[in-house]
């Protein structure tokens, strides 16, 4: 196969993305230079904080460029190496996406060994995604065994690795909300002590009736309401740690919620922004804890997973719906 | 003299406190049982956080009872005592203000030294009111040498100690708001680098002016517009110590503001609220470098005395509306 195909931006989204914002484009397959190698990628990941990258405003990552691939977690077979300790045949991490073949500096990949989990694990429940519910529930939020915690985006990739690492280190209540009726069953499933669907009620209601005793820490994926339901169910020196605020990343009207800030004071909260790229001291503990639950059975990861570099606009726009359960992947 | 004079609460306000709201009673000044002293208040403190007792909510301290004495802050002198340790003439800082003569279980006072400071120091700069700046900055907010802060209320109580402290801690540079041309030039006096009049233009661009590179750190006594702009000017890793939310505590609406909490992500942000009585244990260290920078001259307070106890409602109300420059106290 000489020819390659990738995902460019065409246009930027004005509040909700459509297909008309990609494009699928047809190049030639990349020669590697002196330190280089090509990757033939066999999943990428898509996040919802790409969305953010689709916008011309500075950020901590750079803006996509109109007019070329987008890029993104990915991992794959190396099948062309001029880079030292690396060889065809070797399977890699990298964060070029997006794309069937990718070049890249060797210094920019990661080796991986596909014996030990699925490769697609090393971009879930392994790999970013795991860490992040890693490091945000336990550093940033700093859960201690005894606490009660409550999880927005529950059913999502980063939601469900919380609900289950707090169950495992010790919380004695675990909450979840998610966006259907089938996503609510999976999150009892999965072992949470109470879900709602968020669209059966106010969430301050919903949350109150799951957290009798009130909450003493919130992962927060959604922002807007859910943010401030969980201010007003918090208790004395409650922690949020705010991961995602998918709620907003598509409106053109900045949020009005959540309008009770004010009970950060006398409830002395305190709420923390964080990224993953932060925690990467975390990452030799995270790997070594998640694989011993992962070997013991402990916890469960799912994937979602959609064919083609082609649907790839299809499988993030469905991300951002909430059409997938557990992990959003692109089989490249 | 044998009639005491106290402020109680007629009625609750909606919104906005007025004079209706407060009623002075006359009593009998009243004699101690065993273990109680009766003090002869000199002062009493007002302070905005009183506003949200006077609601018949459920928060961090008990709402104000109708038709009973108002409390808070006080200093004065002993006149009776069936205590040990405690004789007519010590001097007793307590929490039973708003009235002339104060009846208290010894066990609820602290004797302090009146030969070493004003008396009313105890309740403004070697106080509460120092303590909660000293900690908000320094203990909540982490505030390091170098670090750009912003406060705003500047030219309250606790806002001028903020900006003074920051300076002599080795903050780079300090920014304060205020709501008077008069009130920006004080600040100016006490070595903020830079103040504005939020009255001048959105507040938001009056702190990118005077903050060209950013802020580090934000001790928040206002809320709303004021938050919002300092989380738009927050560098990364930015801190921000709640202290109060003074712009909404007579709103009927919650407000709407910030807006961008979303850039708490991103920017890696801290919002921490917090109460001084966390905080007790800086007590020790605060008073001791707080007592060296005012006996080295190195730091200026501001009191604005209103007189006699009929016009602590008076009093109250106006620091609602601004009208002190520094603690607002009222000789009893």
């Amino acid at each position: 196969m000489s020819t390659n195909r990738e995902i460019h931006l065409a246009s930027r989204p004005q509040g909700w993305p459509t297909a008309e914002n990609f494009r699928l484009v047809t190049t030639e397959v990349p020669t590697p230079g002196p330190g280089q190698i090509v990757v033939r990628n066999q999943f990428m990941s898509v996040d919802p904080y790409m969305r953010g990258r689709m916008n011309d405003v500075k950020s901590y990552v750079p803006p996509f460029q109109l007019d070329a691939p987008l890029d993104g977690g990915a991992i794959g077979e190396v099948v062309a190496s001029e880079a030292e300790g690396i060889k065809p045949g070797d399977t890699v991490l990298h964060g070029l996406g997006w794309r069937e073949y990718a070049l890249l500096d060797a210094k920019a990949a990661r080796k991986v060994d596909p014996s030990l989990a699925p490769v697609s694990a090393y971009l879930s429940v392994l790999g970013m995604t795991g860490l992040t519910a890693y490091a945000g529930l336990l550093d940033v939020a700093a859960m201690k065994p005894g606490e009660t915690v409550f999880v927005s985006g529950a059913a999502g990739a980063v939601g469900s690795m919380v609900g289950q690492i707090a169950k495992l280190r010790g919380a004695s209540r675990v909450i979840g909300s998610a966006g259907s009726a089938a996503k609510v069953e999976r999150l009892k499933a999965l072992g949470f002590d109470a879900a709602f669907d968020y669209h059966d009620g106010p969430v301050r209601e919903s949350l109150k009736a799951a957290a009798p005793g009130g909450i003493d820490v919130y992962f927060d994926n959604v922002g807007s309401e859910h943010l401030e339901a969980a201010i007003s169910a918090l208790n004395l020196h409650g922690r949020v740690a705010i991961c995602g605020m998918i709620a907003q990343y598509n409106s053109s009207e900045p949020p009005a919620a959540p309008r009770n800030l004010a009970l950060v004071i006398g409830k002395r909260l305190t709420l923390r922004g964080f990224l993953v790229g932060d925690h990467g001291h975390l990452r030799d503990q995270f790997v070594q804890e998640m694989s011993g639950w992962l070997r013991d059975g402990r916890i469960s990861y799912d994937e979602t997973v959609v064919d083609g570099i082609e649907n790839a606009p299809a499988a993030f726009l469905g991300v951002l719906r909430g059409e997938n359960l557990g992990k959003m992947l692109v089989r490249v």
